[in-house]
């Protein structure tokens, strides 16, 4: 039961989010990740709080299992030591603006010169062509491109932005996609390619069929809060101290919610008696089921439904989130043993393979960690003539 | 130039959304997906509007590309043809709750005793193990149980459901990242593997570190509307005739910034003169900074805003975003042939492969349509017979 990147030697120049996230996924597959990270001072997100001992939480959080190693790539030695160490890697992740890689004589092209093998992944805001590939991206800028803000909310409301870095956090995920078809691609071709991904194109291939039913009907998507588009009711309810969610897709639930919440008299209504009647109806079908859900705790009304076998559920902060029995019984929280933090909870892998499990997690690295490691590797040097390189400053 | 999956067969059990859009993203990598769908009806999303003569915009938009076939998988000839079927796969995918396939004799088991090289990709709402593997899930469901919904809108005001159904999105991604992995795994081994996706593990992972974070201080995450959490100004804020967004990530920017919207005082200000003032003077910076910004259109503030290198960004609706020149420039608008409902515009894929580029794209299969040539070709038949079969329903 080997995990599926064992072997797979990963050069990581990823900075903040998108970029990490991608490459921790590698990490927990298996892969062996090599960050480069900036000397004295790391990746940016080490001097986010809050902290642990001294240890940011951000940082710890996306990018454990990961070696760390700090050169300054404006060096010309640093460069020419990451070229070597590249010439051992199989695959180079980045997330810099587009043209800064070139001009440190590290971009694709130069790169797979000198190792055809090489798969390149590239994170951008926009990617690395087209006419705004200069601009400058966060994930609150491409949130705003992309349609989301104006879908999130309540109808006729200010926009919203979704309320974690979604723009970030999908590229992420779509950078490790397009690594593992390049990888599996080169088991074909024996040769590596440009993987080039960009956070606005992320965005839009998750709107679901926001952008074909606008271009097919002409009819600009609105928000409509908290409620489904074309099943009723099928939302967030007001319960006595909180909310909750109910889904009551068809006919028979929707008798046996009204009967549950004390108005089976609704299932019966010629106003609410079908799903397209409950939503032209909605405004008062709405109204009529929070003054019945607004006289109980959302307990009490998550057990009564679930005994009816109505789909329910709380609208959870993340205290009941890390508790809910099934994230738990998933291996969803796990630990990692940081050298300078101590014992970290952090959120498990989603990737469930059952002949190649992630049963546990390395830490983050510390900076510079792997720095004599790595040169002793790359150089051919001992360990000795490696930390007189770096208190010298060679690669500073 | 060969496509990634040319060659791969899946067989695809999957409907409405989750799976859908995985076999659609391995659809897009060059994949065979043979869509297996319920005699008459289909998917249930084909029946779900806006429809162009007669197909419907939800189904066609995450169906591309695949083929279709009808089996009632409750017939035990439709059973067997489809255990030949799968003999001649590489992966199976299905998002029934759990259980379902088992019934059907048609679980990992089953199938891997007859095909030890297929992968088995299982996408539901808690996964397959654990206390909560039956409880039903829709995405609302997923989205309140997440905390997702918690952390987004307004500080103190309702939850908000993300305006798309992220946790269908998110775990048909994560499926087709599984996939990818077992099929990288299989190079080595020689031997398929389950795979076990959860909508709730997979939001969970996309959380950043806000569970992390939560777990080692205690302290429970709450929305924080449209800014950042740490950097100021970094938000949507109010124009004359709408909203955009602004990112002044330091000092300079925000000095810039000052000027730019005519208050240059703000910049000295002891309140707002580093970032930590901004972010504990947030209330009052807000309201003057929204002051200055409501005196003028949104396009004449991106222009200003450009000039002067400021980090800014419209709130666009969804017919802006598939105007946009990047968007354009990235072919993330691309366009079907469909038999019936012909042109249809779409959404492109977002993995950007310099060797395996996704030119074109296939349309979406009307119901059954790949029934008389699938039916040859596992039974050995010839059309005439396989057309006798379909019509006497020796499938149905």
């Amino acid at each position: 039961m080997s995990k599926v990147l064992e072997g797979v030697r990963v050069i990581d120049f990823t900075r903040v989010l998108a970029g990490p996230f991608c490459s921790m996924i590698l990490a927990d597959l298996g892969a062996e990740v090599i960050k480069i990270e900036r000397p004295e001072t790391g990746d940016d997100t080490r001097a986010y709080g809050p902290f642990i001992n001294g240890e940011s939480l951000y940082f710890m959080s996306v990018n454990r299992g990961k070696k760390s190693i700090t050169l300054n790539l404006k060096n010309p030695k640093s460069v020419a030591l990451l070229k070597s160490l590249i010439k051992t890697a199989d695959v180079v992740v980045e997330n810099f603006k587009p043209g800064v890689m070139k001009r440190l004589g590290l971009d694709y092209e130069a790169l797979s010169a000198i190792n055809p093998r090489l798969i390149y992944a590239a994170s951008s805001g926009f990617g690395q062509t087209g006419p705004w590939s200069q601009k400058p991206a966060y994930d609150l800028i491409v949130q705003g491109l992309s349609g989301i803000m104006s879908l999130t909310g309540t109808p006729g409301g200010k926009p919203n932005k979704v309320g974690m870095s979604i723009a970030d956090m999908d590229a992420g995920i779509f950078a490790a996609l397009g690594i593992m078809a390049a990888l599996l691609q080169r088991e074909k071709t024996g040769r590596g390619q440009l993987v080039d991904i960009a956070m606005l194109d992320c965005m839009l291939s998750i709107l679901e069929n926001a952008a074909t039913r606008y271009m097919a009907t002409g009819v600009v998507p609105e928000a409509i809060g908290n409620r489904h588009a074309i099943i009723t009711p099928f939302t967030m309810v007001e319960a006595k101290d909180g909310y909750l969610n109910i889904a009551a897709g068809n006919d028979v639930l929707f008798g046996k919610f009204a009967q549950c919440i004390g108005m089976a008299f609704l299932a019966t209504d010629e106003r609410f008696n079908t799903n397209d009647k409950r939503l032209q109806n909605w405004d008062a079908l709405s109204a009529l089921i929070n003054e019945a859900t607004r006289q109980k705790n959302v307990q009490l009304w998550l057990e009564l439904l679930e005994k009816e076998g109505i789909p329910s559920g709380p609208i959870n902060t993340m205290d009941k989130v890390v508790e809910n029995p099934q994230v738990l019984a998933r291996n969803m929280v796990m630990e990692m043993q940081h050298p300078v933090a101590g014992k970290v909870r952090c959120v498990g892998s989603p990737l469930k393979l059952s002949d190649s499990p992630i049963h546990s997690i390395q830490p983050s690295p510390t900076l510079g960690e792997s720095n004599i490691d790595i040169i002793c590797e790359i150089t051919g040097c001992d360990v000795e003539e490696a930390r007189r390189l770096v208190q010298e400053g060679e690669f500073h």
